[in-house]
């Protein structure tokens, strides 16, 4: 069992997050009394996953536990990572969904292909934003994972913002290091089986250029989470989020 | 169902790889004749997981899948990553080991920590091999990942080829875009509740240098896998594996 000073200092997602004395759900209420520790008087930190984040004294932890929240401080995502993803073999979604909220990946949009469709995608929605606000938690991170139901490949393309830089994960694309790794990115990942050749010919269109993260075969969630680490390593570091505690956590 | 033409085609780990006339064990026939749908007359892919490859053509399907390989081809590793580890939270080591495999790692030595001991590793032990042989089959590679027993911090660094590059994975390091990604090299990674300050300094004192894959804060395992994906995609591509089709399957 782990001391109280081995416990991570409470870090909340709360989407309605303003100044003032406010209480927690008992879920929260938990992971602050029990799983960090917390003890009246203690400093929180919250985030409404929109950028806005707040520090908060811990005023009481009866049924539910109550602060006093101070003022949010709000920044501006100063780039975004997009994943256009198909389907992964059965039961790879729950981790890939949760390391791309640890890479502080925007938006997960599951794509349906003509090889490979996302199957009970509704049920399991609500369990992908569960794990969202976890990698939330666990990465301590300002912006929250959006996990959206799986649409075509057709609105998929419609919906993203002109801007953004766009690859198609390849693995006969030009290696990585030669693309540009800057700013907002969207990549799109073909499920297990790939993409079809009509599926390839409307993302060329679209302008995906084809790059490769590695030289082996990659599994659908390994080359998703393997793009998402890539564009973590090309940040600028203005939106870091300050470290609770400098004692060599495994993070990097 | 997918049709005998989306299967995969056959690819193989046979240790004691040679020319000649050969019958398959059990599980590598059912892969073979009921996983990939392979015929007689198909031909197959073979590596001895130490960079001997071969082309095999199936010769019968009955109660083994007899095959007659060809001559070997053999390289030698132009680079090799190797991943001093941690233990990471309970049940996620599983796909450490398996992403690790897929990204070609070649060495995976967990260490007890003072913050994180490995449970049960001799039961798991086989579960990770089983694993790493899965994801060499995966990905198409060369190189079996090599995954050792458990060993305490001294015995893992005395164990190192001094030639090896040495990185520390940590919040507080340089970004890994400031550090050298190229030739062999092995990264320590921390528990889930980090490394003390007495393994700190003694991986400094080892040669460690500490860098940061990404502004957020990252859990044991997906700091381990984000440095494996970082390393990958720093190859010069001289050990390229020829991809067996060209249709897209989401690699990279």
């Amino acid at each position: 069992m782990r001391s109280r000073a081995d416990a991570a200092p409470a870090y909340l997602w709360v989407p309605d997050l303003e100044p003032g004395i406010m209480g927690l759900t008992a879920e929260q209420s938990h992971y602050v009394a029990r799983v960090c520790r917390a003890r009246p008087g203690d400093l929180v930190t919250i985030t409404d996953g929109r950028g806005g984040i707040a520090r908060a004294h811990l005023l009481s932890i009866d049924k539910e536990v109550r602060l006093e929240v101070g003022p949010v401080e709000r920044v501006a995502p100063d780039r975004q990572a997009w994943i256009l993803c198909g389907a992964p073999e059965a039961g790879r979604a729950d981790w890939l969904v949760e390391k791309l909220g640890e890479f502080g990946v925007a938006v997960f949009q599951p794509v349906q292909c003509a090889r490979g469709r996302w199957s009970r995608a509704d049920a399991r929605l609500e369990r992908w934003r569960r794990l969202a606000v976890a990698a939330l938690r666990q990465s301590r991170g300002r912006f929250l994972l959006d996990v959206r139901p799986p649409v075509s490949l057709d609105e998929a393309l419609t919906g993203l913002p002109s801007s953004l830089g766009r690859d198609l994960l390849d693995p006969e694309g030009l290696p990585a290091a030669a693309a540009g790794q800057s700013g907002t990115r969207v990549a799109a990942v073909g499920p297990a089986s790939g993409f079809d050749e009509g599926e390839r010919t409307t993302l060329a269109a679209a302008g995906f250029g084809a790059i490769r993260l590695a030289e082996s075969r990659l599994r659908t969630e390994t080359a998703a989470m393997a793009w998402a680490s890539w564009w973590a390593a090309g940040g600028s570091g203005s939106s870091v989020v300050a470290h609770a505690d400098r004692h060599g956590r495994p993070t990097s």
